[in-house]
């Protein structure tokens, strides 16, 4: 560990033990915004109010910090998820230096697609199309390898649609809410339909997020030795635990065996996640991130008028519900001063 | 959270802060006995020299507080195992109330012998026998309901070979050990073969081990909405996970994604674990209770002569594996100064 990342661990274990002592005010309260990414509004001043309510010790809606949870999805509510998930293109790429030894996959679907490399051929590929890519390019890989691969990958890895490195294309305004929920003694797991060795490969670099708290869609997994009889774990081409839709609150039970006090989403793939965090008793926070802001990220979504039975986004119906159970939404258009950290 | 507990959790906290900023010393160099149900003897000097060399700064082997992790068995380890596990009495009990319902479960085996409730045959019972009176009980159950339910019946199950409360069951020095590791930035996992809900219910109060550090055996589990239309996660009949042999390298990559530093276990269920363990870089500790005194608590394993092919328990080939390996063998007998708390 670096020194002074050292130091700032001991700074933050030093304030949160001030706080349990009651010596020291929430850093919320301490003058600085800690949400400089926020337009002034209904949705930040929720934001706060809810990390206050929860915080504060006296307070109704107080939270026990072993019990302070906060669940993100990852695409289209930390990053860009548009034109195609960052997986598919590293699955994608993958495939292609794979055709270098086979080349007969080229001739063969969805693998064809794959190489081709076109992201809105590669967006419109069926779940079960983007899982036989990433299982031929995973079958038998030691999870370290994949996990080494995709920090390599992504260290590079550009967005075809903002000439832009993907790790460039995080939301500055959901990392302050990261930043300040942990802060206020909350823990932030990210809960992706996302495969979880890859979002592990970076999520301690881009968010913050140690490997424990990144809750994914998992591939099955076998123990074995390699020739030098060291254990190793390897993927296998079958998935475990699909991490979307009703899976989110499933993979929260199984990981975490807790119910969060706050969730973000912004998909259909989320809305069981926010559902079932609403459900819990005492203060709890849903919010959805709307994608309305065409000029500073992409326009989709229910202001845009998709049809409503469009699956895994922010469909009118999911607009809907989250109106009428009381969940926020948050515009990007008018909720976010900035939206990624390099604009000025 | 009550007042003595939260000043307790400050306390920890503060003393962490000082740790990292280097302005407290270790525990365990402060002087009184982190480990006073241990006699002397190279056992516990490896847990402390252990423990020294993976916390104190400057140390070659000084492992970040991020990676501190340590895994512990359950059924063996940590508690009493012997005549039969408590969650195959706590499901046995089960099918006994199912019975007072469905009377011709008595008719049908296994679940006669579950009803009949004898632990030597109840021991016996092969594990897809387990499985049948396990899913039986807890077909589409909530898993809060299974929490509360296992919660309540562990509070007054008693151990029949002992004639105790299984909670008093307990080893002292394991938990001394857990403690320890824990007042030095460790995180202590429970990485159990038995169902992670089951162990949940109890694995706070009895281990201090909070629920997003028990990885376990878990069913398959359906999100799905209650007549209120409130969100529910029911068990369901199936396996997702089996937490035991080379599964629990799995689930403890699942759970956490970090190799452990340290691991306790007792069985051949827990060589892949402690194998996986001691093949990580740098200082791993690994460890195996044995139960050889048949005086305070059960004897049996190698020192008693049980067959090498003796599958789930402490065999020859695995105390061979041991000694080959550099694993510690906890010596029940000659490394305890006493076992159990209710000792004078």
């Amino acid at each position: 560990m670096q020194p002074n990342r050292r130091a700032g661990i001991a700074r933050s274990l030093l304030l949160l033990a001030l706080f349990a002592l009651g010596l020291a005010t929430p850093a919320l309260a301490q003058g600085a915004d800690p949400l400089p990414s926020w337009n002034e509004g209904p949705t930040k001043a929720a934001i706060l109010a809810f990390v206050r309510a929860t915080t504060t010790a006296g307070s109704p809606d107080f939270v026990p910090p072993a019990d302070r949870i906060a669940t993100f999805d990852q695409d289209g509510t930390l990053w860009v998820e548009k034109p195609v998930y960052a997986e598919v293109a590293f699955a994608a790429d993958r495939v292609r230096a794979l055709a270098q030894i086979n080349p007969s996959l080229a001739d063969e679907e969805p693998f064809k697609t794959a190489i081709g490399g076109d992201p809105a051929a590669l967006a419109a590929l069926s779940y079960p199309d983007m899982n036989k890519i990433s299982f031929v390019t995973l079958d038998n890989l030691p999870v370290d390898t994949l996990r080494d691969d995709a920090a390599a990958w992504i260290a590079t890895a550009r967005n075809p649609l903002f000439g832009r490195l993907r790790t460039d294309l995080v939301y500055a305004p959901m990392t302050e809410v990261m930043a300040l929920l942990r802060a206020n003694g909350f823990r932030t797991y990210i809960v992706t339909g996302g495969g979880q060795d890859f979002v592990r490969s970076y999520a301690e670099r881009l968010y913050g997020v140690p490997p424990e708290q990144v809750v994914g869609t998992a591939d099955a997994i076998a123990f074995g030795y390699d020739a030098a009889g060291r254990p190793v774990l390897r993927l296998q081409p079958s998935v475990l635990f699909d991490d979307v839709f009703g899976g989110k609150p499933v993979g929260i039970h199984l990981v975490i065996g807790k119910r969060p006090y706050a969730a973000f989403g912004n998909s259909t793939g989320d809305r069981q996640m926010l559902e079932y965090t609403k459900a819990g008793k005492g203060l709890r926070f849903a919010a959805l991130v709307l994608h309305d802001d065409g000029a500073r990220e992409v326009a989709y979504g229910p202001a845009q008028g998709l049809p409503a039975s469009d699956v895994g986004t922010f469909t009118q119906g999911l607009y809907d519900e989250a109106k009428a159970r009381g969940w926020h939404v948050i515009s990007m258009k008018s909720d976010w001063k900035r939206v990624f950290a390099f604009e000025p």
